[in-house]
C-alpha cells in the first residue's frame, strides 16, 4: 500500500521557461530509461518476486521503486515549469474568460518551431508520459524475468544507462531548472547503481574498477559535485512507514563505486521541499472555468473567498 | 514524495491457479482502461495541474491516483497468484537446482494451449504490463487536457469503463481468488465514479438518475453485495500522511449514485493485510540461486539461517 | 462529401453464432489488408491526388474508396452477428436489469477459451478494429507515395492479398454467416483487382494470365461462383451522386482476369438490403437502460410506446 | 451504404503554403482526438449499436460519423494545400520529365527544417494519417463500450476535446488557408458536443453552465464568431439519402451550450463547394508519368487532348 | 559486406508437424530476446563502435552478430517445418490447381484453435518476424548506447535471457524438430554469454560462480547435454572471410562459466547441412501457379524440366 | 549461413557533418521503404519459400536479400559519419577521461534543434533503427504471403518505393557524403527493380515503358549518371559462397528498363572498401574507459600498445 505527502523529493531551480529543455527532459521521464520505465519496473518486480530467503533484495528493489514514483513526480513537474509560461501570453488576466486570438494574436505560435508542439496542443504546457522524440512509453519496456541474477544485472545496466542519458542532458542545456534535477537524479541514478552493483557483489561478483558506469569526473559537473560531497550517491532511503524493509542488509560496507564512501540505508526519506500548484494559462484554457464555474466554486461550503481572488482575479458579475 | 508499507489494501482469497483467469485480469491490470491507466493519468492530472484556487480538484484526483498504485500492487499480486504453480510442477525440491526436462518432462506444456504463453516464457509465472491480448500498456492512454471540467469528465468515463469491465470478468469466471479482487476493484471503482461526478456536480452538473455506470443489481454479485453493504463505496482515503488534503470539501453529501449513502472523506487508509513473498518455481529458474550462490547469501551478516532453509531446503555441498 | 443510407450492400446469411469465426474475420476488416485499410488508403490516394489529367484514375481510387466504407460497414455487420449471442445467455429478459452472475452464474466464461476475450470485454458482442491477433489498425499501413504508376502497382496487390486472405478464411470455416460476406468480398476484390490491372493496362502494361491472383477455381468455392455467374467480379459501382465520375473511361473493354467478361462501370450502386439493429445484451450492460433511463426516454415526444415495449419487454415500475 | 459527391464540405480560404501549419493541422486529422478518430468510433459505434427502441440515439451517431468522413476529407484537403508547392520548386514544367537536382539543385531541402519531413519524404506534399508529432493513427483509439451512456459521455468528451485542440491550433498560426478549416471544425465540433450532451439530457442529466467546452468568447476568433452567427453550432445534417434517421427526435429543442439557440436537423446536407484537383509537382516525381505515359493516357478512347496539355503541358516526341 | 551460403548452421530433426510449438519458437525468432534482436543489435553495435584500439571488442561483437543472421534463418526454418502440411491437407496434389473448400472442406480450419492464426492467414505456414504472443518485432529493442561496459553488460543480459526462454520452451514441448533446434541455440547462447562475460573480465571484472545465467544441469536436458560434452559452449567461430578478426583476443583462456573447459576461438564457421526449399501448399496458394504459369516457367530457356515435374507434378493441358 | 568479411559494399565521400541530413538518411535505413526492410523481407520470403522447381527466383530473392545487410551497413555508417563529430567537441583530448560539462559548457546543445535528438541522447552520435520521424522499425513491415506472383509484384513496388524516396532525399541535401551513398542506393534499387520485373516477365508480363519506376532523368542527377554509366543498374551479385545460385537462369536478356542494357549476373560481389573504425566522443562517453580499464586492456597479452597510444592518447598514470 501507497501513501504520499504533498511534498516533492528535492527543490527546482528558478529560470526561464524553456521549451526544448522540456522535450530533452521528457527522455528522463518517460523514455525507454526513463523514470516512468524504472518505477514501473521495479513495481512488477516486487509484486513477482519469488523466494522468502531473499527479501533483503526484494526490499531493495521496492525501495528503489518507491523512490522512483517520487522522480516522475519531480522531473515531470520540472518539466511542466520549463514549459510554463512559455510562450509568454499576456492576456488580461483579470478577466476570468480566454482571450487568446482576439486581434489576430498567435500566443502559441512557439508551439510549431520548439521541442514538442504536443506540450502545446494536447497537453497544457505540461509534461507528457513520452519520451523526446514523442514515442509514448511502452509497458514492453518492462523486464522481469523472476530470475533474480538476471533481474539485478538488467537493474544495474538501467540505472547506469538513465545515468549516462542524464549526463547527456546535462551537456546539452544550461538552464538552471532543468540542470537541478537533472543532477540531482544523476546522482540519485549513481546511488541506485551502487544498490543493484551491491546486491550482486552479495552473490559473488567483484566489479573492481569498473563502476560507477558511466565514468565521469564529478568536477566537470558542478551542480553534481554539491550533490556528490552530500554523500547523496552512497544513502538509500527506505520510503518503509513501518520499518519492514531489510534493505539495509545489502546497502551497506564500501561504496562498489571505489569512491571511498560507505553506503547508508539508514533513513526513510530525505526532507523535500512543498509542492506547489502551478497558475492558469488561459490561452490553453486551462483549467478552464469562466465566471460562472468559478462562482459555483466559491458557493462550496468551505472555500476560502481569498484563493479564489488570489487566483483568478476579482470575479465579474458576468 | 510517496512512502509504502508492505501490505496489500485487500486482502485475496485462496483458489485453485487458474492461467485463464489471470489473463482476463490482465485487462484490469496492463489493459486501457486498467489501473495502471488510472494511476498513471491521475500522476500527470496532479503534477501539470493548474489553478490554485481548485486545489480540491486536484486532491481528489491526487488521493485517487495515490490508491490506484495500491491497486495495481493488488491486482499484480492477485494474477501472480493465479499462475503461481501453474501448471502445478512436483521437482525434487529439496535440491536447490533446477530439475524441470528431465527423464522427457514438459512441465510447461500447459503454457501452449491457455492464457497469455508470456506469463511462463517472458515472466516467471507473474503479472505483466499488458492487457488481456497482449498488447503491453502504453503512454498514449495517458488523457490529460488540462482543461478542468474535461480532465472530471474523462475521469468519470474511465472509472466507469472499468468497473463496466471487471463486470464482465466477473462473470467470465468463478474462481475465488480471481473474483475476490474484482468484487473489491468494482466497488472502489464506484467510489472514484462517485467522487468525478461529485466534482462536475460542484460545477453545476445535476446526474439525476444516470448514475452509477453501468447500472447492476448488487444482490446478483454477492462478493460486491459485501462490500457495498459496508459502504466501501461512498468512502474516499486520503492516503496523505501530512493531512494537506482538500478532498473532502468535495467528497461529501450525498451520493451521486443515489443509493442513499453519504459520502465520507475522513479516514486516511484502509487496514489491509500483509503482503506475502511468493515460493520459488524451480520450473522458471526462479530466483535461480543454486548451492553455491545460496550459500553466499548465507554468508551474508546478520541473515538468519531458518528463513533460508524454509524456503531452500537444506543445502546440499555440491 | 459522403452520404448514407440505411441499407447493408449486401445480405448476410443467418447460421449459429461462432466466436472464432468472427475472429478470422477480424483479418477482413482490421488486418494490414482488411476493409479498413482499403477505405483509408483510398480516401487519402483521393485527396492527394495530383494531375487534373488524370482524372480518370483519381475517380476509379474514390469510387473503390466510397465501396470499402459500405464494405466495412458490411464485415463489421457480419463479425457482430457471428458474436451476437455468444454465449448463449437465458437471462430473464422481461427484467430491464441485468442479472448476469446471480446464482454464481458465469455467463461469459465462454471468452477465456475462443477468439478475441476483447469482443466481450472490452467491445459488448462487437467488431473491433484490429486484426485476428489482435493488433490495432495502424494508420502506417497507408500507402500513398504520390507516383501514380506505385500507387496502382500497390493497389492491385493490396487487393490481391485481401482477396487471397478470404478464400484462406473461407477454408477455415463453413459457418454460412461467415462465409456469405467472405465470399461477396471475394469476387468484389477481385473487380477492384481488375479495376486496378485494367489502369495500369492504360500505362501500357499486358498482364497475359498472370491474373487473377490468386489462381482459383471457382467451382470448389460454391458461394463463390454463385456471384461469379451473376458477374459481380466485372461490375465497378461509382457510388457517385452527381455523375461526375469518369471511372468508366477506365473500367472498360475485357477484364484483365480473362475470364471472358466485359468490364462495366453503368451501375450506380448495388440495392442492398436493409440494415437491422442487434437486440440487447443484458449480460454485457448493453445498452444498459435500467427502468428509470428506459422511462425517461419513452417520454421523449414522438417515440412509440410499441418499439420500446418491443425491445425492453414490459417495464417494471422499480 | 454509403454515396460521395464530388464536393469539399466547406470551402477552403487561399494563402501561402505554410508546412508548419500542414503539421499542426496533422493533429486534427490523424491525432487521438482528430476527425478519422471520429468517424471510425461513430462507425463502429453504429455498427455495433444494440437496442432498437434507441434507434433515434444511433442514428445521432451515425449521422455525425457520415459528416466526419467529410471532415476527413477537407481537413486532409487543407492540409494538402498547405504543404502544395512548399517548397516553391520553378523546374522546368513544360518538360513532362523530371528536372529537380539538375545542377546540384536542392528543391526540397526545406523538409529537413519545418513540419513534418514525411509529407515530401514519404508523401508528395500531402496529407498523411499520423498526428502531430509523427505517430500513426491507431484504431486502439476507438472506444466502442457496447454501453450507451458510457459511449455517450465518451463521445461528448471526444468531441469537446477536439474543439479545445483545434481552438489551440487558431492561436499557432494566422495562416488563413489554416484557419478557415480550423473555425469551420471548431463551431461543428460544437453542434457535435451539442448533440452528445442533447442525448445525455434525455437520459435526465442537466449540463446546467457546464457547456460547451472549453469556454469561449467567440467574438475573439472572428473566422468563428461568422460561422457561429449563421447558426452553424446548432445544425445538425442527417446526410441520410433515404429519410429514415430519426436524429431530429433527440437534435431538438434548447441547445444546451444555454447560447439561446434551437436546435435545428431538418437538413440533409451542406451544399458544399466543387473539389479540385491539385496540380502536378514533378519534383515529389507525383504523378509521375513521362511522356510515353502520357501519350498511352492520350490514345485513352474518350479522354480530350485539351486536359493533358493544360495540365503536362505540350508533350515533346522522345 | 556479407555472403551467404545455401547450408543451415545445424540440422534439424524430423517430427510431425505442431503449430503450438511453432508459436512458441516464434518468441526465439521475433521476441524481445530472440535471434533477430540479437542480430540487428549486434549489428548495430558494430557499425557504431567507437575507438579502434578496442577492435577485439568489436570483432566479438561483429562475429557474434553474423553467426546471429545464421541462427534467425535457422530458428525460421524450424517454424516454417513445425507449420508445414498442419493441418494434413491431402488435396489433389496431381492437379496444379487449388481445390481447398471443393466439397465443403474446411482444410484450414486448425488455425482457429492453435497457435497463431497468422501463421495460415498472413503467411502460408511459415515463419513470421512477430513473437509469440503476435507483437512485431521492434526497432525499439535494440540496445546500442555507445558505451563499451554498458554494451557489454547489456548483451551479456541479452543473452542469457534467451537462453532462459529457450530453457522455458524446452520445457513447453517435446517435439524433437523443436527441442533439436532449441537445444542448439541454449548451447550457443552460452557460448556467447561467456564471450561477454570474457570481455568484461578483460576491463575486470570477477564473476566468480555467477555464470552461467540460468543455473542448469546439463544432464536434464539430454539434447543439450549431447552439445555441451562436443564442447560447443566453449567455441566461437569468427564468420570472417578474411582473417582480419581479433576475436580471438579476448574469447581465449578459462571459461567465464567455470566449467573447466577453455574458450576456443580457431574456427572460421561450423560445417553446417544443405538448406532444402519446402514443398508447395495448395491450400495457401503458395506458390501459387497454375498450368499456364508452370509452363512459362517450363520454356525459360535452362531450366530443366525434371525439376518441375518432381514439384508439381505432370501438368495437364487446360 | 552467412559470412562476413571487414569491407564496405561501396565507399562514403568525406564532407561536414550534418546532423539534419543524418536523419534524413534514417528512412532509407529504418523506414518503411528502407534497408532494413528488404533485407528482412527477403530473408523471411527465402526461408519460407515453397516449391523446389522455383528455386530461380528464391535465388534471386536471397540474393538481394545478401546485399540488403550490407547496404544496412553501408547506410548505417553513412548517417554515423554525418553525426560523428558533429556537434564538433574540441575537449581535452590527451586525457582518457571526459571533460563534457567543465566551465558550463554546453558541447551537445546542437541535439535540441537539428534531426533526432535521439542520435545524441540515446545513440552516441550513431545510426538508429528508426526511420526519419523516428517511429522504430517494425516487424509488420514485412510482406511475405507465400504466394509467388504477390511477393514478386510486392518486391518491385517496394524497391521503385525505396528509389523514389532517395531521389526524393538527394533533392533535399547536397552534403557529398550523404549524396554519395544516397547516388549508390538509387542505382542499386534500380538493379533490384530490373530483378523483379525480369521475374515477373518469366511469368508471363510485359512491362512496356512502365519501368523504371520513378521515371527520371540521370542527367539530372550527377553522381548516380557515372555510377549507371558503369551499368551498375544492370548486375547483380550473388554473394553465394558455393556458387549454388540459380539466380543467374531469370536476371538475363535485356533490361526491363528499356535503357538498352543486358542484365549481368555473372560477378560474386563488388570489391568493396576496407570498414574504418570511428573515432572516439568523450562528450558522449563513448566507448567510455578511463586510464585505469584502457590499462587493463593493454594488460591483454598480445594487443599492440601502438594502437591503444593512437586512440586513447598517452596514458596516465592516476
Amino acid at each position: 500500500m501507497y501513501f504520499h505527502v504533498q511534498r516533492l523529493i528535492n527543490d527546482i531551480a528558478s529560470d526561464e521557461p524553456d521549451p526544448a529543455a522540456a522535450n530533452a527532459l521528457q527522455e528522463g521521464l518517460g523514455g525507454q530509461f526513463g523514470e516512468m520505465r524504472t518505477m514501473m519496473q521495479y513495481l512488477f518486480q516486487s509484486m513477482n518476486f519469488r523466494g522468502a530467503a531473499a527479501k533483503p533484495f526484494r526490499d531493495v528493489i521496492q525501495g528503489i521503486g518507491t523512490e522512483e514514483i517520487s522522480h516522475v513526480e519531480l522531473i515531470g513537474t520540472t518539466i511542466s515549469r520549463l514549459l510554463d509560461g512559455s510562450p509568454r501570453y499576456q492576456g488580461e488576466a483579470t478577466d476570468p474568460l480566454d482571450t487568446p486570438g482576439s486581434g489576430g494574436a498567435i500566443p502559441l505560435n512557439i508551439a510549431l518551431s520548439e521541442g514538442n508542439i504536443h506540450h502545446y496542443l494536447v497537453g497544457a504546457q505540461g509534461a507528457l508520459p513520452v519520451d523526446s522524440v514523442g514515442n509514448p512509453w511502452s509497458g514492453s519496456y518492462v523486464y522481469n524475468s523472476g530470475n533474480l541474477p538476471l533481474d539485478l544485472l538488467y537493474n544495474l545496466m538501467l540505472e547506469s544507462t538513465g545515468r549516462l542519458q542524464k549526463c547527456r542532458i546535462y551537456e546539452m542545456t544550461d538552464n538552471a531548472t532543468a540542470r537541478s534535477t537533472v543532477a540531482y537524479l544523476i546522482v540519485r541514478d549513481q546511488a541506485h547503481e551502487n544498490a543493484y552493483a551491491k546486491a550482486l557483489e552479495s552473490l559473488g561478483v567483484d566489479w573492481k574498477t569498473l563502476l560507477p558506469i558511466p565514468k565521469t569526473n564529478a568536477e566537470k559537473f558542478p551542480e553534481v559535485k554539491k550533490l556528490l560531497d552530500l554523500g547523496l550517491q552512497s544513502k538509500q532511503y527506505s520510503f518503509d512507514l513501518a520499518g519492514q524493509s531489510e534493505a539495509g542488509r545489502i546497502f551497506q560496507g564500501m561504496s562498489p563505486s571505489k569512491d571511498g564512501t560507505t553506503l547508508d540505508a539508514s533513513e526513510q526519506a530525505p526532507e523535500g521541499v512543498p509542492s506547489v500548484i502551478s497558475p492558469e494559462r488561459l490561452e490553453e484554457f486551462s483549467p478552464g472555468l469562466d465566471a460562472d464555474l468559478v462562482a459555483l466554486i466559491q458557493a462550496t461550503a468551505e472555500m476560502e473567498m481569498a484563493d479564489v481572488v488570489d487566483s483568478f482575479g476579482p470575479v465579474a458579475t458576468k
